[in-house]
């Protein structure tokens, strides 16, 4: 089976720790356990997010200013090559010896006419207050909106339009190697008038970007690792039930939050819908059992009746 | 044929140029007019030096003081994401369309008992004055040296033990693909006494790395592109002369200077020796013509006479 695994933040970073390379580098520890077994039985591309990577990098270029910021599109491939390496470094001490391994920079066109540009919405970097967003508004063109009672910065999330890299990870993975790839949603492009393919200041949804992925390689199974066991009904409230297996088009009905498990869901369902194969919600720890059908959240095409587990 | 061209840090950044985003994307597609022809009659993998991009990481890490700094492994690996991207953009913008580029995150395996790690020799990053320099090796652990008046961190600088990456690469070159690759001399990396693979802090050689690639994947060419047109003896003096073409015994009956020219030779030697093919020290520019033996310096075991031209 070829199986494509996004890799949630979480699986780099648990909520409220230090941004550390030490936590990140545990935290990729325990993904690389939970992604090894599949890497020895199947054909296995992961990919993954970078929001407080890119946050981070982000930060410390503003407190350096000697040097003028560099543009988005430039640290998401920073984040690339260092979350790369540290789950190709991980995963290869726990696989064969001989087993190859390759991270592959990916590039991602987005459309110039997405309407996402005219309303930035997703949140990057830090909170400030705003006074402070206003500020760095002005001086750096940003867009803010609030969030809570704090301002940040947002920039616009289009949807992914072609990876440039699909044919390179197909070669790698005909020839056995593990391929880590499209890392936080894969690097933001346009082409100018010109014709020229330049940087664009916004990011790709890591798991939008990650289904196209799977899909254009052809994968039998896309599995959207998270760190809730499955997609539930009635989430947090005494009845809540997680969603054991549904079509795409039952899906359709229920309603996710935009923020968190509804990009996840939409990413999901146009998988299954472009392959007719199977796309998964799942914990990290679960895979395994997912696949067999057995945890998380199945959605195919194929499911003729909605399955619900009560918790 | 099969080239590898390693790019010396002038291709990226030229001397006294700030290290802006906007400077070094400029500096990119020089270089890529002069690579793109390679790449379009050749297989070609691209290296490059990172020398001040891991500065300035480093810099930007030390003035945002609320995570850790990140050792010199992560920060080479965010350097082969930055510059890797926009090699591969850049060249993208000069080839077909349809023509598939891929930079590949490098591993390179050092020696724990290689004699470098007794004592450092590479500087890295900027110079500080000796009070300072001497704080941050008391409070960062780092060895520091004199440069000039001034004083810097050095690091240790081992030997290219093995590439982790080498199938990948072949794969890649196999199938048609441009690869990006071994940049900044890879991420340093050594096995811990339990087997287990983990970053090292030192840098390797951009020219000794390639070098080694270069001999692994079989190249027919190695070159090294710096800027100056050739290896010259009497540089300098009214009476300098370029070396055309020498055998790699021939060169070592000559000095050239440890921190510029010498890496550069010696990599070529060891190319030549380990494949009898040709290696080129050439301007970037005369690339084609080097490889035509009409520009540059061409080392070969084949040479049977040293051959100068006067300048």
């Amino acid at each position: 089976m070829r199986i494509v695994v996004a890799l949630g933040g979480n699986a780099l970073l648990r909520r409220g720790q230090a941004l550390t390379a030490e936590n990140q580098r545990e935290n990729v520890q325990i993904a690389s356990r939970a992604l090894a077994p599949l890497a020895e039985a199947h054909e296995l591309v992961v990919t993954h997010g970078n929001g407080p990577q890119v946050g981070l990098l982000a930060l410390q270029e503003a407190a350096y200013t000697e040097v003028d910021e560099y543009p988005l599109d430039v640290l998401v491939g920073e984040t690339m090559g260092m979350i790369g390496y540290m789950i190709e470094q991980e995963m290869g001490n726990l696989l064969a010896p001989d087993k190859p391994l390759a991270t592959v920079l990916t590039m991602v066109e987005v459309d110039p006419n997405d309407p996402a540009f005219d309303d930035p919405t997703k949140f990057i970097g830090p909170v400030y207050s705003e006074d402070v967003a206003r500020k760095n508004a002005e001086e750096k063109g940003w867009s803010i909106k609030p969030d809570g009672d704090k301002w940040r910065r947002v920039v616009p999330s289009p949807a992914p339009k072609r990876i440039f890299q699909i044919r390179p990870i197909r070669w790698l993975l005909e020839n056995g190697s593990v391929v880590i790839a499209a890392g936080g949603g894969g690097i933001p492009t346009m082409y100018d008038r010109a014709g020229h393919l330049t940087g664009v200041e916004c990011v790709i949804d890591k798991d939008n970007c990650s289904s196209m992925l799977a899909t254009e390689i052809d994968a039998d199974v896309f599995v959207v690792a998270t760190d809730v066991e499955a997609v539930f009904l009635d989430w947090g409230a005494p009845e809540q039930k997680a969603i054991r297996k549904a079509s795409p088009d039952m899906m359709d009905a229920f309603d996710f939050p935009g923020g968190s498990m509804g990009p996840k869901v939409g990413a999901a369902q146009d998988f299954a819908r472009a392959t007719g194969n199977k796309a998964i919600i799942c914990s990290l720890k679960d895979i395994e059992a997912a696949i067999r059908g057995e945890a998380g959240t199945t959605i195919s095409t194929s499911v003729a009746e909605l399955e619900l587990v009560p918790s």
